[in-house]
């Protein structure tokens, strides 16, 4: 019940701090029989790892995985399939000026009122350094579905204030990673990727949007009442590191839409295969998927860690100045595009597999 | 793994449909020692039963309880706590005209593709007559929350385009439940209810947005990494029937916001409690809350069962008309607030347990 | 985690006590599309109710059943699978007199120090009236085996001192309900009941041993490392009130043979079904079914409330003598029988969909 | 749901293969400032592993462990705990002949039936070479059971006809690993290293018993109806490999006792400690412990590896002559006592956390 599990049947844990031996990830359930191409789970880390592009933190770290256990003559064998990724690059004496002081918004505070003890070093068990499992994790996920020709395309919405307007049917989703920043419109990205830098130079940071989009999930994964799908995908991002916010198919939106227009008309097409006309539903009704794309948006708060001089306190509740110092991303949507889809994937990997036992 | 259950050590299982038996609730893991008022739990679902005022349904439900198991000389016993409540009112005959129609932007089709077999009387299991069991266990929950001085305070913050701007540090939480929008501002909500009241002689529906504040929440409730507290919070909120959006904090807004306004400088007061001076982080960092006030908002969309012909199709893929009939609520939102309230003390109640272990 | 649930995807909850309201299950998990057999639950029902016969207690329950959720036309729909059971014969007053005192090899001094507070009428939920609950959804687990042909026999291999010395292999097991005692050996069988009618008349119990036989279980059940079949069946075992000791295969005995005895050596028939030649392996290899068939003991001790007086303390820790009233078994194990079969079907019902996600 | 974790509070996971990269352990919910000493963790890998003494198996493997996670200064910090021990002394060439054959009362079949792959190399998972990340894990609940005065004492009670017939209160229980078959009685220790001496020379192999108590568990650890301490315990020990028997207390035996022998009369003592005069009972009554010790016996078949020929078949169903070689026990008894004492005080460490919300 500690909280570093996630998953019913296809289940993850995920173990590491930021500066200790590693981080790694522990997945319990993967079906028998799977080929898993390696190649395919670096280059999503590649996708995560800091120091890929000028707008991203400069912390080198090669990422390179190491398989532990459950994989034989290549496949997945049903016994626990485990990662490992040895950290490389850091630099804890960055964090000694902190080892007292409460950075503002970070999570220092309440692991020390939490357990009482807690490992400073560049944030510890709070880092986002621990998403990289969950990015190994969801990449042999994303494996998984593939052959259930279920795919996941996230993509960079907004960023402070510069926003894309186009919803995802409009937008060809394979230019994605042709940009630093993983937004699909070239000329928006490029705003982003401007403002971004601008933003780092004054020693301050910035918030976005991730959007995410799911194509060929079949009709029939959810589980009633309190694991519905949406509810899962839900909190899968609400666990991510600095995301405030989660709204899926008509989202925040709809709370001021009539249901004259709300309601998504079903309609037969000529293959005989049901659809609605319209989806506010975010291919999800009462929980369950109806074969439609299913998509949602995840917000992202600014990174906490900024170049400036803050007031705070520190553990003996006397006031001190904390500056950032130690290599920080000015915004983290364009790594977390990736982490978003790893979370997505392991949803849908874990509801795939619960969904083979809900007939006789 | 059939999603009928929520929380690890105040662990609730439901069941039940909208025209069968009853609905019901089983508590596992409610301490023992805990002497219940029975008058907090049937006020709590009054306040969520349908019939209550001009802008609900008409279904007339008394929803009086029956406790089936775990009381002895009005304590809990540590033994599970089951409470029955019967459906009464249930036309079912109401539905036979939609015995094989999928209505638009219910569940109708994705019970019958997931399960192969459906309830079609009231939705059965899809319909939100199952939160009626998820009050009542909330209503226990925060009767142990009151142990803790944790109090919850749920209301209406918009209707369909009705918004009440003010933050809830700034409205008098106690005037909530004055007025039948319960919204804590007398002048919004009179237009709340004017809208309400136009909308439905329409036989259309509104959505609308709920907002909840805990206050007496200790820091270190949550659980890193993926049981964080906001994103069980989610995952309570989006399990409800009609929720398409959740954000806490800054929320969506934070988004484009800069890390130097957004982060939230630590302070000391005289009595030596740790506060922040801004509040975006919603009482919760790194997922573990930090004693400040948490707060979120919750979006509902608007109703699906309309009071107009619509065109859909049926199991055989064939095109039909439904109309709604039976007995529907215009807007969701003034019955949600009490099931917004049960599914938060549920997440409290859950992580104050779970917080008994984390030191030595 | 309060420890009354049992199984992971055909999971059952239990509530109740001795003299509430009634005891209920709810199964969370049951495929939707099982027809269910109302006479078959109520059947199991009457092989295990009090009263049945001249060696049991003489409380008189009619153990009747309403289905409060789950089941639409005759069919389980997906949804959790409530059932009740009234309590109509509790005679709280024979157990007013105990009210403070700690009766011998009962869980009256453990559950109040556990909790605190206890329900002393009847046990409470430590009676074995809770295991009317077990046998319910055992049934219903039995009737969704019987689609995959596996069929579980229990019977009364000892009561006291008087045991049955032959293998199942040797047994006609249709014949053990063709007495009171269950055993199949008409011969050993009156000798038990002999014993039981002489044992209670001087107000004294016994003890006694149960075998299990399941046949048609297919290769492939089982989870290791953990969750081994025969693990998962010794704990269910266990479970039930007044079990001491459970051994499969070989079992104690095979502790003092040889590896070349006891090995299993695998031949093939001429259909090409691979089968052991001998079974000291109980049908379990590495925790994971062989096709073979799967068979173990289960040992009850004797009954704890004896019609003697016996020295004792309450709860201020002053002696006090108790002396049995009340209406109790004289040996339980003829009753254990359908509770043994449904601990079994219920371990295999949720391996078989447990096994489901085995491979890709 | 795949069967590689244990616990439900202090919940571990354990990975690896008997031939593979390592194997190794994921402790998630162990409590915070948790000081380790990790000598005594080497000390009781050292009692398991193998070439330990003339009777065990002579493969060679230092089993040193690295610490991955979850340890800041020396202490536990509530992250996930993560232990790694290599493989060192793998010889999978000894097994190449064993590609497709099924050894008898081996796992080949089975895994080959459950996975449709297997790693056959040393048995991959299904080899007792985890349970070395079974006994770090539980090196680590041992040390948290040490701040509760908990000690956990397992010794070898028989070797295949040889039985220590003595009680575990007239033992002296310190005197358990001054021998190298870990019998706390000289005399029958002597004897049964001689049986395991000759027994091997003809390339045989044996079964037995092992007894493990409990001293110092206070009453109230247990959680009715299915997770009683004896059920979770009695799982513990069945999912140890090789395992066929579990039985506490009075276990078998007791299925031949009267009530008015077998019941456990309570008394005061002067301290006003409340104890039992006898202890059939094995410290547990009604699935909660009652301050006693708590006792039980574990059996053990024979190794199924036996240094001679025997005819099986392989997986194209042919016959085929298997012959034992690569490197294994006579008899693991010896080595299996700190298993049984890691997976008691794992049982320990989760039932003591889960008591924790027990009351109010």
């Amino acid at each position: 019940m500690a909280g570093n599990s996630f998953g019913t049947l296809f289940k993850i844990t995920t173990f590491g701090e930021s500066h200790g031996e590693g981080i790694g990830v522990v997945i319990d359930g993967c079906p028998a029989g799977l080929r898993l191409n390696l190649a395919q789970i670096q280059h999503e880390l590649d996708r995560r790892k800091p120091g890929q592009s000028a707008i991203t933190t400069q912390r080198k770290e090669s990422d390179t995985f190491t398989i532990l256990s459950g994989v034989f003559d290549g496949q997945t064998i049903g016994t626990p399939l485990t990662i490992f990724i040895k950290n490389n690059d850091a630099k804890s004496e960055d964090y000694d000026h902190l080892k007292e002081a409460f950075r503002p918004s970070h999570a220092d505070f309440t692991y020390a009122k939490k357990y009482g003890i807690r490992d400073h070093r560049g944030g510890g068990r709070a880092s986002a350094r621990e998403t990289a499992a969950r990015v190994v994790a969801g990449a042999i996920a994303k494996q998984l579905l593939a052959h259930y020709n279920i795919s996941i395309h996230a993509y960079v919405s907004s960023v402070g204030t510069i926003k894309l307007d186009r919803d995802f049917t409009e937008l060809d989703l394979s230019q994605t990673d042709k940009n630093i920043v993983r937004c699909p419109d070239e000329k928006i990205a490029n705003q982003m990727i401007d403002l971004i830098q601008a933003t780092r130079v004054q020693g301050d940071t910035l918030g976005g949007i991730v959007t995410c989009v799911a194509n060929g999930v079949p009709a029939g994964l959810g589980e009633p009442v309190f694991d519905k799908l949406h509810a899962e995908l839900g909190k899968a991002m609400l666990s991510i590191n600095a995301v405030h916010g989660f709204e899926y198919g008509s989202g925040f939106a709809g709370a001021s839409m009539n249901g004259s227009t709300h309601n998504d008309v079903f309609s037969q097409d000529k293959s005989g295969n049901i659809q609605t006309k319209t989806n506010y539903s975010g291919g999800i009704q009462g929980g369950i998927s109806n074969g439609m794309p299913i998509f949602f948006n995840v917000a992202f708060k600014p990174v906490a860690t900024i170049l400036q001089k803050q007031l705070t306190i520190n553990s003996n509740g006397e006031e001190t100045i904390v500056e950032g110092k130690g290599r920080h991303d000015p915004c983290v949507v364009p790594r977390a595009v990736p982490i978003v889809e790893a979370m997505t994937a392991l949803v849908f990997a874990d509801y795939l597999l619960r969904n083979k036992t809900a007939q006789l």
